[in-house]
């Protein structure tokens, strides 16, 4: 028997869940005595049934609503370099057999094993955002298990975010192996040329998420006027760049994130097909809307408006008027994609709230594509709310 | 003013719906005097509001549930060749800026503003399904339309299937112009080529809805030993060896939907790396598991369990028979993809049934990438149960 403490669902809880794959336990499923209370934040546990029959091993954080997740299906695992180094390798199998380039996200969290850790891969440099107290408490472990899989020289943590909040973690940023760039790093996605500013950016530098949806609009951009609104680095205007398009206007209220995007079509030797607006976003397109400007391909993700049940009334709203503003943006029979990043707003009430905008901004459409994030991003069945990204391509009417 | 017959809302149906995109009038919604229930089925009729205030131009079926489906928001629109052209022209003109060859659907009903007429085309020739009553009385000029916009020279009306029935409408099957090829058409899609028969066949002779599911399992195929169950002419099977798989092996009930999938082996010059199994997909896997045989990548791609809510259950149980049969079959770290094609059965529903079936199989899972048919069948945002098929890709344990 191992020496590790034990957590054990209370009678009344359901221990099927678990059995099935489902990765959490919350806190008023388990017998809250003292000695389970005291467990250390990150460490690892067993967690029981209330018949005390071994379950599986969790990691355990009794601050969190979220007081334990599986680890291991196997409650005598031990989590330690070579337990990491599977997961790695593990993780690692799928993003090559799926991408041509060293370019995606490598881990993501519970879906591949690991609970609560966000690894993105930049060629040689791969940045970790360890939003559980045990990655916290295990960085160099999973920097060094990093180094020998995956074969990268920079490992950096990014350890910002309001995730860490909820689980009691401070914010940290550090270096963990090699050095970081000392410029935004160049990254080669759909035939565009990104740069990600590993040590500044948002997250972990460069929204990896929505490859699939920059190539869908790669296949509308060909000689083709595209708007990217609330661009950011410029994901969807490089990306139509690369394709063909005549010309991509990138809005965005950042100056450092429209530098990036400047720099991305230099590398590219397209800085001419490129404007970028310095601007809030909804008056910049209420300005474009005045001065009559229409575009052939119109683009709006917008950060999360709901990010959070209480936030969700607003948020749609905001998502309305996002369609709404956009809508008259886009020329007779052109196109329009409209994002959502939000875990609170599913599918259902994203479609009815933009075809809602759209429909308030004069004009009608047909859905032609729901895209999502791709399969670098893998989900738990188990977990369906972990499917947040949501990108409606729409045909407007002539 | 038109000399058009006239429906009527009731006083308590609400227009907002048709003002808004959506294209039906239900029964139970008009005022159902002796005038409405004798227009003849498939003529055009004005759709005014309780207040007699016209609302759009509808094609009425006094025999069917939906006895209005919008034809133009315009009133006093004239549904002729001229229409018929203007409409396919749009249609057409978003295909050709999707897909470098003309094999896709040209017309997807409702969502291409042509109520319940479905075009496929197969580069000279086109496979049309009248499945309202005026498109089935206007066939002839739509197929003159056809030939105009579109360049084809070969028209063949295919008046099969259950919606018919349910319009009052009587099988058909003639070639409205050119003449009917004398053996199964090439078919190139994503680098591989099906045979269709566009006489005898399911449909219109070929699912194109799959492509960019066939598509996603490209990216898993290199080097694979792929299992399409369900496989008909052979949609995973060859779109797997087009991209390098080792091999395919088609299981199917119908002896001639294999023989073309041999055939399209045999275009493809690939006949040795094909297997094809003429039996009952449901014992075909038994045996396989029995045998121990597994495989890299596993398809499952039945025909519609569900097609309607009263076989909503069974369908279910179906759905999760077939995940917990095809899991074993899986070979460690390998891919399992289910497919529904079930109006009945959302997302969600078939990701439950998929995720446990696979658990009764003895396996569990990460979803890696949810997929649906491709933007040549478009839907209307106000519609959104036209988006009837889920493909589900999963990573199997190791």
């Amino acid at each position: 028997m191992s020496d590790l403490p034990v957590i054990r669902l209370r009678p009344k809880s359901k221990p099927q869940a678990i059995r099935h794959g489902f990765p959490w336990v919350f806190a008023d499923e388990v017998v809250a005595d003292r000695r389970t209370r005291a467990i250390p934040r990150g460490s690892f546990a067993v967690l029981e049934d209330a018949e005390r029959r071994p379950l599986a091993l969790v990691t355990v954080n009794p601050d969190s609503k979220i007081i334990g997740r599986v680890m291991d299906a196997d409650p005598q695992a031990v989590i330690d370099g070579q337990w990491l180094r599977t997961r790695l390798t593990r993780a690692l199998a799928m993003r090559e057999r799926l991408y041509d380039a060293p370019y995606y996200r490598l881990v993501h969290a519970e879906a591949d094993g690991l609970p609560g850790l966000i690894i993105d891969r930049f060629g040689d440099a791969a940045v970790m955002q360890p939003n559980a107290a045990w990655a916290d408490g295990m960085a160099a472990e999973i920097a060094e298990a990093l180094v020998d899989v995956a074969g990268v020289s920079t490992v950096i943590l990014n350890g910002q975010g309001r995730t860490r909040g909820l689980e009691g973690l401070d914010e940290r940023m550090e270096v963990l192996r090699g050095t970081a760039p000392g410029a935004p790093l160049q990254v080669p996605m759909n035939g565009a040329t990104y740069l990600a500013d590993l040590m500044g950016g948002q997250k972990t530098g460069l929204f990896l998420d929505q490859r699939p949806n920059h190539a869908f609009v790669q296949r509308l951009a060909k000689d083709a006027r595209v708007l990217d609104v609330f661009s950011h680095v410029g994901g969807f205007g490089l990306s139509a760049l690369a394709a063909g398009a005549s010309h991509a206007t990138c809005v965005d209220g950042s100056a450092a994130a429209l530098e990036l995007a400047k720099g991305g079509a230099e590398a590219m030797g397209m800085t001419e097909q490129m404007t970028i607006i310095q601007s809030d976003a909804f008056k910049a397109m209420e300005q474009l809307a005045e001065e009559g400007a229409q575009f052939d391909v119109v683009v709006c993700d917008p950060p999360a408006f709901a990010p959070s049940k209480p936030t969700l009334e607003a948020g749609l709203r905001a998502y309305e008027r996002v369609a709404k503003l956009a809508a008259p943006l886009v020329a007779p029979g052109g196109y329009l994609a409209l994002c959502s990043c939000s875990h609170a707003v599913d599918l259902s009430a994203f479609r009815n709230v933009s075809a809602r905008g759209i429909g308030r901004g004069g004009r009608r459409g047909q859905l032609i594509h729901s895209g999502q994030s791709g399969p670098d991003h893998p989900t738990l069945p188990q977990l369906a709310e972990t499917g947040y990204l949501k990108a409606l391509f729409f045909r407007l009417d002539g």
